[in-house]
């Protein structure tokens, strides 16, 4: 089936969930800014969010009601071009008020709904414009590849493209579906983003089996990303599970084969953000090795991934290690420059703290291409971090200098 | 007198030192790149340098001379165009060696001589182009204007223009002066950043006076200033006095008085440079009001200082308060969101959390001046801070992605 505007990849449909999306007028531009999942009953639910002190409403609803509902969620709507952020007790009610609404056209508990938004800060949500329109968005929902698309474009802010990932592994004689929808763009950095990432099985699994996963999973893959360094108000990762392969996570080789599965969707999701950051035009993949522990490792792959020199270094394909060498200097590990290496594509380019005599013409080759390996070595033990990072182009200030998020 | 290139402000030039510059062919531009300051007999010292732990040749050999002469400096040389950083036990013997042979031809101990690099790093210091050029650099030394400026001009790399400072204050019937010299541009953050700076007095001082009022000095100027929040590994910042005013620092009333002066010159520097940031349009003066106390007010000026989203919005004269508050949300201090004010220009635009209803014309307008000041009220206690900070350019992106530092 030819499904309008999604990218060749094959996606499976994890069974007991409906999808569908509107244009509620939220966005000036008259885009689709509207979307809703209906989730079958019995449906478990487990959630991050962002850890910015200053968290928009919906975050504060939703993770009320995950708790007032036990981790069961029927419902999820998400509305772009408004982040319901520094809205104050005025942002809760009208929050709640979507929930309430459309609680009562799906016959639900205003606490199976689930929220999210994401747009500009400190505009108040346009509840009347919300209502209206989920009478319509409800009808229009449906269990198909289509539903999923059109969903995947509605919660699209500056996002050039959709982001879906899937992946299924079996149980015995069942087929267990996981499948992702995510949207990014800027403001991506560990801790979260103005990233919503939904995620759907048809698992059967606790709520806190689905926390557990989800914590290992975004540990090594929406927390070791980063576009900008900022850490938006808005970041929420949902799982949920329907139940509806009938397999369960209760056997240890099933719950690892699922968090493989997971980890694979959120890996794809993480990259697809990455790739489509703002402005972006070179990807690094950038690991620190040789660390004491992850902590440390984590630490100097964030201080080298937000230095601007660094990243305007990679916007020109210039391999110069030395602001490289810089960044890990001032990062607060107490590392001994005599130690550090570092090499860009396969080339060794700065030897225990020297600079080593390389081709710079096929560095630069290297850093020029869409994604480049950029590897350091601390000398200091065995930990080590994968990150996925990116340059910084006049492009990217030209789209924050112009757009109010 | 009309010095060439020299700023139209009031300079002051502290009895006891000479100054020159050559052009040594470091620079590719062929512009000059060597610098000399001669200071008469018993001139004391005090130096502060980067806390990056990668540290370039000169400041190891610097710190070591320091200590050995107990800060005794009779000669400072400073070469641009090349950091010596990153060049091991090489760039440490080729910067000896510039420092001896410098010793050699004006008679003193190569421990009276302090060395400063800035330019890029990694590519070994080309020794023998410096001490060729030594004998012509020495002879043209002279404590005029003239000399001042072209030391000034020497040491720059990406500055667009000289960065002097004097100020003058009496005791009994004696003048005291204070001439400072810097350079700046990129890569300027607090714990400094490749800034060189030199400080001049003709007061008599010991060399743990000297430290004492330059550490207080650069807390409240150089540690308050943020470009791109790059940390270099040259930072240098050095207090030389020369005694012939007679002046001597023993008495309270005079120390304060020497503190103010310098405290004057530091301001007027630090402002230069973050006004002569790399591609600079707007420089910010941020303010963090009612914390708890200093640390905490500068860990949030530095986070909103550093902010990606920030930083181009000031590009686009954006009042977009939302980034500030996502900003300070993260910024690792326990702020509660719903005691966070916004001021932008002279409009609140934030309270409490919430937005203001206020003239966003207005705001744009004040934004878009060459400075406009951004006040953050936490709402946590009596402290505060007063930052310098500046927008993020397209402009920054092409000089960075472009030039080798």
């Amino acid at each position: 089936m030819k499904v309008r505007g999604l990218p060749q990849q094959n996606i499976c449909l994890p069974a007991g969930f409906s999808f569908c999306a509107a244009s509620a007028g939220i966005k000036a531009s008259g885009r689709p800014d509207l979307a809703l999942v209906q989730a079958c009953q019995g449906t478990t639910a487990a959630a991050v969010f962002t850890k910015n002190r200053v968290v928009a409403a919906p975050l504060k609803v939703g993770r009320a009601s995950l708790t007032a509902s036990r981790g069961r969620v029927r419902a999820v709507i998400v509305n772009s071009g408004n982040a319901n952020c520094a809205t104050g007790q005025a942002g809760i009610r009208a929050c709640q008020e979507v929930c309430r609404e459309l609680a009562g056209l799906l016959g639900l508990h205003p606490s199976e709904v689930f929220p999210s938004s994401t747009g500009i800060i400190g505009v108040p949500l346009p509840v009347a414009k919300i209502v209206l329109k989920l009478p319509e968005l409800t009808a229009a929902r449906a269990a198909t590849m289509q539903g999923v698309a059109n969903f995947a474009r509605a919660i699209m802010t500056t996002d050039t493209r959709r982001k879906l990932a899937s992946a299924t592994f079996h149980s015995g004689t069942s087929a267990v579906n996981v499948l992702g929808i995510a949207k990014g763009a800027g403001m991506i950095h560990p801790q979260l983003a103005t990233m919503l990432v939904y995620l759907f099985t048809d698992a059967t699994a606790s709520p806190s089996e689905l926390k557990h996963a989800l914590l290992y999973c975004c540990d090594q893959t929406f927390n070791c990303i980063s576009i900008d360094g900022d850490t938006s108000t808005n970041d929420t990762v949902l799982l949920l599970a329907s139940g509806r392969s009938g397999v369960r996570l209760k056997q240890a080789s099933v719950r690892k084969d699922f968090s493989e599965a997971l980890l694979k969707v959120c890996q794809s999701l993480a990259e697809q953000i990455v790739f489509d950051g703002e402005g972006v035009k070179h990807v690094i993949r950038l690991s620190v090795e040789q660390a004491k522990n992850r902590p440390e490792a984590r630490q100097v792959a964030q201080t080298v991934a937000h230095s601007l020199l660094v990243k305007t270094a990679w916007a020109g394909a210039d391999p110069n290690w030395g602001r490289i060498l810089a960044a890990v200097g001032r990062s607060g590990i107490a590392v001994d420059p005599a130690r550090v290496s570092i090499q860009i594509g396969d080339q060794m380019v700065c030897r225990k703290g020297v600079g080593c005599v390389f081709d710079e013409k096929r560095a630069h080759k290297a850093l020029a291409q869409p994604r480049c390996e950029v590897r350091i070595f601390l000398g200091r033990g065995d930990s080590s971090i994968r990150f996925l990072t990116t340059d910084l182009t006049a492009e990217y200030v030209r789209i924050n200098a112009d757009y109010s998020t």
